[in-house]
């Protein structure tokens, strides 16, 4: 496995494995890898041939409140995971490399972009898709692979690619969660004990909206109404949004219906956590 | 010589040559070809081995008021002009193919895009921008050639580039004029043979602005006087600027030194022509 620094580097790596006719997939993250990122790695190794993952926590994607300088860098326990997973190329390339002047050219997404975590975060997905539209012309990659816990992102970036005709292929893999249900998340290690336990209840809060769908239910609002009642259950939670919205538009639903997502997310204590589940609720 | 109408097609063609080891050269234009189009196929036929030159008016980059609707499509000559100049694929979308769905995706370069053209047209820029990421998207070149007339869109182009870690280098080529000195241009032909001669001034106005640098003037204030004196020469001419800008941050100068670009936009009749100089004033 090769770890590049530079720009060059991993450009030169990807243009040699493209001249032996590799099929080039990418991972793109920012580290503090998990068993979601792994699943992503493997779904890469599946599909592709020579696989590079970046590890850059991109500064221009998280608001100024936010953890940018506490998110965890554990690098060498990455690398090592990595290596244990048949990577061939980890880009890990410093703040320096990736903004060398000012920033003055961003991708932005409309719309789709709003709502959710759009609303809580200005800012975030225009970094996210500026980072994702940098990384993609450094690596080059074949197939991307994104996680559908960050269902928002997924949908952004795949509209990003489909609008901007970016010659990549886009995969959403499923959200990996714990045996309690919880979504794995770089974020829960910030959490404690209890906390780790009280998160639980925001896929139980998902598990009830897809009951109550699969039995018939169609009011948002009584679905929500009872996702409510059970993210009430953990004491130190501030509740950012509980939504049931279309699941291409992102669009507010009265009625479920067709293509769905629900989507979650709370703070416990000072650790925001989102999570979602996609549902095909059928015809109204 | 191919002509492709979908980017399923253009793609394949770039492949094969790609597959054959050619170096793609490219030339985004909205047609209405003139010698400065032809400047700049030469220049990539020099410099690359497969030239493939688009033609498509990007509604995206037209403001309300604007031209889009009447704006020269001339597709056979432009065709002939093609052939004529070894070019080896022509990629002539419509723009249903180009923007299929509701474009939610927009390429934004901030600061560059304000003064000048930016002024008087909003949005144009960041639909250039936008259409030059698709096409750089769809047709993948090594290197893509524009003209130094649209002096801000060369400046924004090669910030996009960098800034977005584009896999592409841009070669500026010098403005085509005619022996009278008038800068080609496809909207040209909009004007009246009295309103062409007046036209001239406008180049003229920038000779003298050269000569008063060369010979010492350092006051920018001093050498717009003089050149608006030239410009209101023009009888039906309505200025929309004249600017001394710095050549790479387009900010305004007081005092000529440096890179220093001179840029005039002027509405005769109802047809808007710009034409610029890039000056070495040296240091000051």
């Amino acid at each position: 496995m090769e770890v590049a620094r530079t720009i060059q580097t991993v450009r030169k790596l990807v243009k040699a494995a493209r001249a032996k006719g590799r099929k080039i997939g990418f991972v793109p993250t920012m580290g503090a890898l998990h068993i979601g990122h792994i699943s992503l790695m493997k779904a890469a190794a599946k599909r592709t041939d020579f696989v590079v993952v970046s590890i850059f926590v991109n500064p221009t994607q998280f608001g100024p409140g936010e953890d940018f300088k506490k998110y965890p860098r554990p690098f060498d326990d990455d690398l090592e995971i990595c290596r244990k997973h048949d990577v061939d190329v980890v880009f890990a390339p410093t703040p320096q490399e990736m903004y060398p002047a000012e920033n003055l050219t961003w991708v932005n997404v409309e719309k789709l972009t709003e709502p959710l975590c759009g609303q809580s975060r200005p800012g975030h997905f225009r970094g996210v898709a500026t980072v994702c539209t940098k990384l993609f012309n450094i690596v080059t990659p074949d197939v991307a692979f994104f996680g559908q816990k960050d269902a928002q992102q997924a949908i952004v970036i795949k509209r990003m690619v489909a609008d901007l005709n970016m010659p990549l292929e886009i995969v959403i893999c499923p959200t990996v969660r714990q045996p309690d249900g919880l979504a794995v998340s770089s974020r829960n290690q910030y959490l404690t004990c209890q906390q780790k336990k009280d998160a639980t209840l925001i896929y139980k809060s998902l598990q009830k909206c897809q009951e109550m769908v699969e039995s018939g239910v169609i009011e948002a609002k009584e679905i929500i109404g009872q996702m409510r009642k059970i993210l009430n259950q953990i004491p130190s939670a501030k509740i950012e949004y509980i939504s049931i919205v279309d699941g291409e538009t992102l669009e507010n639903i009265d009625r479920v219906a067709g293509k769905v997502l629900a989507a979650v997310a709370v703070k416990i204590g000072s650790t925001r956590l989102i999570d979602n589940i996609l549902m095909d609720a059928g015809k109204e």
